[in-house]
C-alpha cells in the first residue's frame, strides 16, 4: 500500500507556503523547494527548514507526493518534467480551474489538491475547518489525500474536475469580487476625509449573516428596496467616476433580480 | 439643560426595532411607537413592552426625543405632522442618505443618529463598537446624542451631511455589493450540486483580512494576477448569463486598475 511521507513542494508562493507549513506542523516531511526564483525557494525553504532547487532537472527523484501550485500558465509548461520524477510517486496540483487531466500521460498517479482560501504570504492563517477538494485518477489515492488534508485541521471533500471549476468561479465572486467591493468602499471613505474602520462592524456583519440565512435573505438596501430616489442620488456622487457608476446600476441591477426571482 | 429619557419610536422596521430594544435594554423609556402598519406597530410595541399608535395624529407629544426610522420617501412626507408634535424636543432620523437639512422649518432642535450597520428584523445585533454617525443642528445636542448612542455600546463618531452621504455609499458598496457576491456565488454552487457552507471560511478570511491590511494589498486571484486564461475560462462558464459574465469582465477590470494604481 502506498504512503505519503515525504514531499516535494513545486512552487514557493502564497499557497505553497501556507501549505507547506501546515504539512510541515502535521508532521509530513518536506524534502525539497523547488522555485525558478532563487528568493523565493530559499526564503520558503529556510521556513521549512529544507533543501531547494532552482532548475527543474534538479528536482527530486525521492518524493512520495509531488505537490504542485504554481501559476496556471506555467503548471502545463513544467508537468513532463515533474511527471517523470518518481513513476512510484503521486503528483498533485492545487490550482482550482485546472482539469485533473492535465496530468494524464505525464504521471500515473495524480490528482488535484484544492483548497477553498484566500492566501497572503504575510498573513497567518488557520487551516482548520479549511475545505479541500480533491481528486485522484486512481481511488486508492483519495484516502490518502483526505488524510493529508484533514492532518492539517482542514475538511476534505470530494469533488470532480467538472464542479472544482464551478467552485473556483463561485470563489471568485465571494472572495476577489466582494473584496473589491471593500476596495471601492476604502476609496470612495478616503477621498471624504472618513475612515475605513467605520466599515468592519458592517463588514463583519454582513460575512456572519450568511452562516445563518441565505444572501438573497440577508440583502438590505436601497437597491433590495428598489429605492430609485437614493440610487439616483448615489448615481450623481459617482458621475466622476463613470466606470465605479456603472458598476453601481449593473449589481443594483442584480441585486433587485435576485430579489424578485425569490419572490416569485 | 436638555436631557433625553422619553423616546418615541417613528417607525417598526429593522431599524426601529434594533434601536429600540438596545435603548430600552440601556434605560431609556420607550413611549410609544407609530407605524402606518398595525400589525408592524403591534409587534414592537409587545417587544418593547410600550403602547403603539397608526395614525400620525396620535403620536405623543411627551417624548424628549423622536426616533424616525421610516423609508426615505416616507420621512419627507410626515416630517411637518411629527417636527409640531413638541417644540422642546429633538427629532432625528436615522437616513444615511438623507440631509440633517430636511428638518428645517420643521422643528428648532433636530439632527440625525444614522448607524453604520446592516439589520435584519430576525438576526439579533451586537450594538458593541458599531460606529454611529450624529449631527445636530445645535450643537448642544451633539453630546445627547453621543451620549444615547454610547449607552448602547456604539461608537459615535460626528459626521457632516455631506459626509454621510458618501458614508452610505461606501456602505452600500462594502455590504450591499459585496453580499451580492456572495449571493451569486451561492446561485453557481446550487447549479452545480456544491454547498455554500464551503465558501464560508473564505469569505469570513477575507473580511477578517481587511482588518490588517489594505483590500488593495488583501487581493489575491486571477484578476489580481491578469490570469487572462482563467478569466476567459471563466467568462465562458457564464456564457448563458449575460449579465453575470458582463459584472465579472467589468470587477476584474476594476480590481486589475486599483492594483496596478496602487504600484505606481
Amino acid at each position: 500500500m502506498n504512503t505519503i511521507n515525504r514531499i516535494s513542494l513545486i512552487g514557493a508562493g502564497n499557497v505553497a507556503t501556507h501549505l507547506g507549513k501546515a504539512l510541515k506542523q502535521a508532521g509530513y516531511s518536506i524534502i525539497q523547494v523547488f522555485s525558478r526564483t532563487q528568493e523565493s525557494a530559499s526564503e520558503l525553504a529556510e521556513i521549512l527548514q529544507c533543501s531547494y532547487v532552482t532548475s527543474l532537472a534538479e528536482i527530486s527523484t525521492q518524493a512520495d507526493l509531488y505537490l504542485v501550485s504554481v501559476k496556471d500558465a506555467v503548471l502545463e509548461e513544467i508537468l513532463p518534467a515533474i511527471g517523470s520524477k518518481n513513476p512510484e510517486a503521486l503528483f498533485v496540483h492545487t490550482a482550482g480551474s485546472v482539469p485533473m487531466g492535465i496530468w494524464e500521460g505525464k504521471a500515473s498517479r495524480y490528482g488535484v489538491l484544492y483548497p477553498m482560501q484566500t492566501f497572503s504570504k504575510q498573513q497567518a492563517l488557520s487551516f482548520q475547518n479549511l475545505p479541500f477538494f480533491i481528486e485522484a485518477n486512481r481511488q486508492e489515492d483519495v484516502p490518502l489525500l483526505q488524510k493529508l488534508a484533514e492532518s492539517t485541521g482542514a475538511k476534505a471533500y470530494e469533488a470532480s474536475s467538472e464542479q472544482r471549476k464551478y467552485l473556483h468561479l463561485a470563489a471568485v465572486f465571494a472572495c476577489n469580487f466582494s473584496n473589491q467591493m471593500y476596495a471601492i468602499s476604502n476609496k470612495i471613505l478616503q477621498q471624504h476625509g472618513l475612515p475605513f474602520e467605520a466599515m468592519f462592524p458592517l463588514i463583519d456583519e454582513t460575512a456572519r449573516k450568511v452562516h445563518q440565512v441565505s444572501p438573497v435573505e440577508a440583502q438590505t438596501g436601497p437597491a433590495k428596496r428598489n429605492d430609485r430616489n437614493v440610487m439616483d442620488r448615489h448615481l450623481n456622487m459617482l458621475a466622476e467616476e463613470p466606470e465605479l457608476a456603472a458598476m453601481y446600476e449593473q449589481i443594483s441591477h442584480s441585486i433587485h433580480q435576485f430579489s424578485s426571482d425569490k419572490n416569485k
